[in-house]
């Protein structure tokens, strides 16, 4: 497996489906990419009841991962050449046999249950777990061009083209979860952000070629 | 186990968990339960996506078994003397250690697949299917008294004692699924259904005494 390619929750339905169309529609695509899902409206929807009624760390985080599932399965159904898969085994096969699948992550972070459970891991971080565990490069396609300096709302704030996972940990909140610089350093990894609404943009990286991201190291 | 208590996703969240901590506190309950719970909103959500954009009858059967695991997962979470379970197995545990499981059913009904995919077949029948799994007698508990005459909106409904698989397979729409009285029929079943705004309904009907509700009969 070559790409996870985390697609953040905001962009479903259209742009997400827009996206995963274009990347299908590549004959001449030659890399293995794996797609996990944001949990969108639905985990907003586990975010309100929690505001509401508080729920303990483990009962949201599992709930929203759950979130990222029905994403996950509600696209693959909606683009043809993506397939579902509630494990990585499956996830492997459904590559092999030539389609690009998406993973449903439940059982799979049941069973490992690598990160802490809290708001602070999202879908970012779970999707970081499974390309270091298939040795994939990571790209979060989300809703904003990558990292800003600051929130880009406020006058000047500029794309910031390279930053150390290092750096980012002291950013507060930025169009990532705040776990993930964390993990980047511990995994000594690296990961793109990029606009997903650009599919172009997404093609260029996995092609190698220039484009328009925050590419994050954790060395 | 004694009994399959399917929890109406429309009760969640207050009037379910007042229903569970009612039954938590039943010292003398002298019943094993296992809850299975309904998607509530998060199933709405499924089928409003689904209004817009039209997903395969597998997609939105998987999808809306994961909205039941989140509700039974924020469920469990918030009523001490619940547990999660994602299996059957794990359930009987939870049950023999003195706690009332919630049974998350995607993993089971991924595995098994035994209904037919539409929208016909909702958590109302999942829940039928785990109670004939188990030999346990079914409970469903909703926002309204039981199956009427007619549409309660209309002056002269009248609830229904009991009621026959047979007869309630003309009845169109009622406050359970179109399939189950097919899936009582096949399993020569029954069960009640009643009001969860009085748990003390329910608690009546496990002890064996009178009380308000509909009894449907497969036979």
């Amino acid at each position: 497996m070559d790409w996870v390619l985390k697609i953040g929750g905001s962009l479903f339905p259209e742009k997400a489906i827009d996206l995963c169309e274009f990347i299908v529609n590549q004959t001449d695509l030659d890399a293995e990419i794996i797609i996990v899902c944001g949990g969108g409206e639905f985990a907003n929807k586990v975010r309100n009841y929690n505001d509401l009624l508080g729920f303990s760390n483990t009962a949201n985080h599992r709930s929203a991962i759950m979130c990222m599932d029905i994403i996950g399965t509600l696209l693959a159904d909606k683009v043809e050449g993506l397939e579902s898969a509630n494990s990585l085994e499956d996830a492997l096969k459904v590559s092999e046999h030539g389609k690009i699948p998406v993973l449903n992550s439940y059982t799979l972070m049941e069973d490992h249950d690598p990160l802490e459970h809290s708001w602070r891991v999202t879908s970012d971080s779970i999707a970081l777990y499974i390309s270091n565990l298939l040795k994939a490069k990571l790209l979060i396609a989300t809703d904003v061009d990558g990292i800003y300096t600051h929130d880009p709302i406020n006058d000047g704030a500029k794309l910031i083209d390279t930053i150390s996972a290092n750096k980012l940990l002291n950013f507060g909140e930025t169009s990532v979860d705040e776990f993930l610089p964390e993990l980047l350093i511990r995994y000594q990894s690296e990961c793109y952000v990029v606009n997903g609404k650009y599919p172009e943009r997404i093609l260029s990286i996995i092609k190698g070629k220039s484009s328009k991201y925050t590419l994050i190291g954790g060395n």
